[in-house]
């Protein structure tokens, strides 16, 4: 009879404080991403909600990330701010049409070139991604133009890929061979298919398949491994590839976390770095405008990822760096994470892997529940 | 001491990526049933609110199967638009007393044939329903009338029913026999039960008891088992028989499917199609107008099934093949059951059975939070 | 280090249909309570809100049994009603109280039997109960004016009782003897003090500590074990003892019962009948007039149980024998149970105890979120 | 692969009852923290809306003890009431800002001294906190002032802390021998911490990282273990070093403890007192003026612990020995406590050690959701 596996999910477990407590000051949260350093280990997803040229400068000065979509409204139109502000103000009758409408426009070549060298201006480091369909076109074009990293994001990705059309396989392995700059590959949630991946030659591996906040692949597929599990899954497979060949391939948790707290548990399950959404869609930077959205909602016959009004809290540096103006892990990632390790006594994200982890059932103290009522306007 | 099972609902599990990927253009969705290739995996309840004649017809255009309940108000009632209209237009107070009033109308013969000649005339599979009570009178009399399947339902059915009336026990064996069209029988949720009723020479067994929209069952009989452990349970019973003899059962999930992701969801458990109501229900079309009631509500004495409001959402057309304006799993089923297929690099409904499942317990990240209570009013 | 047990209550299991099905006709649902026969397997709890005298007959009726608590407002006042009045009209802020002052009246000799012949006089079994403090006193009382059988109900009993006051200490194996009428004796939830209990001659044992819809023992006190735990230890207790000695205890879940398909699984987890107090007092002839509370609620230095507006949806003979008018299994126990018999296959209730039960998390199919959100007039 | 540990909270658990029942008049509910005898095993937080000077004295009368902080507003203003009043005043927005200016005045020398006197005078026990950075000033200071109990208190303490300053590396073990008063440590939630700890000569550990009501750590760092299993933990390691030296170290649950069940259960879980901060807020005379807050929200960087708005309930005699005038636990703990022993048949503290758990998960009867969702204002 067919058996069923156990998974977990970021907000069902909790991290355990060993017996060592270390300075605040002797931590280092920095992590190294397909040989980039990054001084805080988080990225932002590449959504248009998320990550514009201006916001992927930011994010880098801030010492986080920034990936541009290259297929997203920054590449299709001359002028995306005024399709931003279209997109933040229809009614929500009209949002799939018009989304499905938006993207009938085409990428444009100089766009992406434009796009990419606005980003390299404020000298940071300069990340774009594609679907697996257009990466043959658009890899070549980006390290052209100066990328840094080029990642290749699909909901799901494999290295066996069934077509009869020779024009939509990519042959990942000729691909990475292929181009000068590291190529990152996601996403993913198993130990086979991370295995698998990694030996094509990619330098990261993005894990997640439906826990994003915008991201409704689970009610409409069905498909979907909650994160704590698919992270300490894909883990493994990179501890053994390491351990067989000494090659550390990156590891970025993405999809469901939504507050500091949820940074560190991926870090505490194996991640090396996190990708989020939602919680920089509420930067005052942001091209989202207080919204941020999925981008398999443009899909014209199975939209999915709904747009959702997240607000404007506080700016980019306040959301990296604090000072925090909040109690809800919403504001100063870097400083949360700073005396999340110290707390564990951890001195850094590799040592961050072997933190002990519980699962503990969502708390509903008293005040939890005022909080979580509060938070959803049922309660003043 | 007594010891407790323990069993799965779908809301409860997510379906896991293998390692391979199909395109989407060589992934086949057919099922076959009873014989009966259906383009979709998809059936419509025998019930009031979801299946008349002309849904019936609308539902064979889409590939998919409505089944014509026998004993429903079609079969009572010369114009039964008018008696739909009337439950969907009563008070809640007054819902129940009026169910009770408009099922003391008898089922009268000629309108039975009267209904299968009407869903004929569309061209499409002509499936029907009835309860066991009635099966002897009505079976033959469909089968007359020129309907391709016979499907024998009740909240639980068994082989070994008890009873001194004569007149009531159907000999199932027998009545597979006699019956020139295929038989197909339902509900049960148990490996021993399946096993036991595919001897009699059924075509299709349908599983579920207790979880669906409309079905109170669990509340007033205690009984009911979450449908993906009943599924996985039965699915062993119909592949055991089928090794044994050869002969293969089709197996339909019906309750508690209110999603394109329910529907993977079931076939990834051992379903070769299912049954929803509510879904259908929402759809233009629909006789419900807008509203679902379970088939168990009219019973004098013991009234079981709410009537929901569900609104009306989209055209079946829409419902089946899209394009969505939606991104909640309500639309478009054959395009997601196809990407998901794809996407788990599955080929066929057959391979779907393999596919591995996990325990996920419900997401509760933010955005999952916001969309229930907005779904439930509220929250703007 | 300290092991945890694990419990579960009877909102986590479901009934599993068997291979048999039986004609509801065949069914027989009576039950032996300490020898006397009830033709419905429930009865009202010893609550003021609960019953009255003339309700007792009522239940009576029924086929159920109703027992009068002779230490309620009932045995305290000549006029009651107008004492029940009260409490049903008080506010929220000055109900604690007002409980408590009208506690301070005392027992009366003369009400004590007055009462016990108003039972009497409907012609039907009459059954009282006491505390353990009053039970030598009001139980040679209550045999003598007629009553046929007295229940020693405390919210925990033990017949290991460790005290220096002699007055307080009832030994319960002379009380047994002593006393002309069966004595009942509860509540309990663990195989240990059930054996320990039924060694002194009691007929029946009631099992529940805490799950009760106007019981706070859980947050006051910390103790409770769920229900279907209860019931499964209990009876293997009582099984134990008839096994052994070939005297059969009877048995009584008594407490977070709220509809016919909990009663249902009550009896398929091990119990003879069920006790319950908020779906009675939902009769339009119940005491407590649309209202329902505890009787720990008077203890004037530790109040516990609250006061719960229940409403009045039906006649007591409606909720026993319907028809029902609502379909939430609040209604129509009786017929409730012979379904739900006939369902399983099962005769009596002791072929009941033989159902397989499973763990079946609360179902969340939106039907089931609407209902429940529209029950707490969340959502309309 | 990385393993998950499972971990239960208090409101996961329930007590079961023994075969043993004894008269409240014989249970003895005091119990020893280092070394001194308190009446109700109950301390108040040392937070700014639980303990003030005057509050502490309260407590002491109860049998009680409040704990001073001495970093708090106490000691940093001589006219702490008006800070307290702005506190309880300000509006939701500016309260992180408020707090974060309040605690920029530093702490003096002149008011430790004060305050403690002010506690002193009303002759009870004076036990006072800082934190570990603070401790080598304050603590010789406190004990000369006549402090009874110092508690050195951090979200997490460990006796191997990493540091490059000298000054800010407290060496507990010198501390405590240096110390004239006993020494008390916290907070810690595993076994191996407690081990460690109590070698340093410690006399008291308290037990319980981000379970508490005002406390988000869980969400901010992503760590925090659930109160029932850390509890039994650390309680092994006392247990373990008690057999193996002879000496007994105190223990203290600390956080998520809302009403007077949980008492009981952390005591059964094997705590010897527990600490408590929201139930106490809710009292007349407590300096939070209807409002309760962490105290890790004046961080300037990285605020947590939100405000709540707890409300005026009782006075603390009400609160601490009744009569209670409410039925939920919040009032009466001594007696709630006494009953509770007298229930499960346990004489004293140190025999509800022994006491049976069981995982009863969250009672979702019909009763309790009424009342969840009355308390949070959702239903009238």
């Amino acid at each position: 009879m067919k058996e069923f596996t156990k998974s977990y999910g970021l907000n069902e477990i909790a991290l355990i404080p060993t017996n060592k407590l270390i300075d605040p000051e002797l931590v280092d949260i920095s992590t190294t991403i397909a040989g980039l350093k990054l001084e805080v280990p988080v990225i932002g997803s590449a959504m248009d909600s998320v990550v514009s040229p201006k916001t992927a400068g930011l994010l880098g000065k801030q010492g986080a990330l920034g990936i541009l979509n290259l297929e997203g409204v920054q590449t299709r139109y001359e002028d995306p701010e005024e399709v931003l502000h279209k997109i933040a103000s229809v009614s929500k009758e009209d949002y799939v049409s018009l989304m499905q409408e938006i993207y009938k426009e085409e990428v444009k070549e100089h766009l992406v070139i434009k796009r990419i060298q606005e980003i390299k201006k404020h000298g940071v480091i300069t990340a774009v991604s594609s679907t697996p369909q257009s990466a043959s076109r658009l890899g070549p074009m980006a390290s052209e133009a100066g990328a840094d990293l080029f990642l290749i994001q699909s909901t799901v990705v494999s290295n066996k890929f069934q077509t009869t059309s020779e024009e939509k396989n990519l042959n990942l392995k000729e691909f990475c061979k292929s181009m000068p700059i590291p190529v990152m590959v996601g996403n993913t949630t198993t130990y086979e298919v991370t295995y698998d991946l990694i030996q094509t030659g990619i330098k990261a591996i993005f894990v997640g398949i439906g826990p994003g906040a915008a991201c409704t692949t689970r009610g409409v597929l069905g498909i979907g491994v909650p994160m704590a599990t698919a992270i300490v899954e894909c883990a493994a497979a990179r501890d053994k590839y390491f351990e067989e060949t000494g090659n550390y391939v990156s590891l970025i948790a993405d999809g469901g976390i939504v507050n500091s707290g949820d940074i560190c548990k991926a870090l505490a399950c194996g991640a090396d770095a996190v990708m989020i959404g939602s919680p920089i869609a509420k930067a005052k930077e942001a091209p989202g405008k207080g919204f941020h959205w999925g981008m398999a909602t443009p899909n014209a016959v199975l939209p999915r990822g709904a747009r959702i009004k997240v607000g404007t809290i506080a700016s980019l540096e306040e959301i990296f760096h604090g000072p925090s103006k909040s109690d809800d892990g919403s504001q100063n990632f870097a400083g949360a994470i700073q005396t999340c390790f110290a707390t564990l006594g951890v001195q850094n994200v590799k040592e961050m892997h072997d933190v002990n982890v519980t699962i503990a059932p969502a708390l509903q103290t008293e005040g939890k529940i005022y909080q979580q009522a509060q938070s959803l306007g049922m309660y003043k």
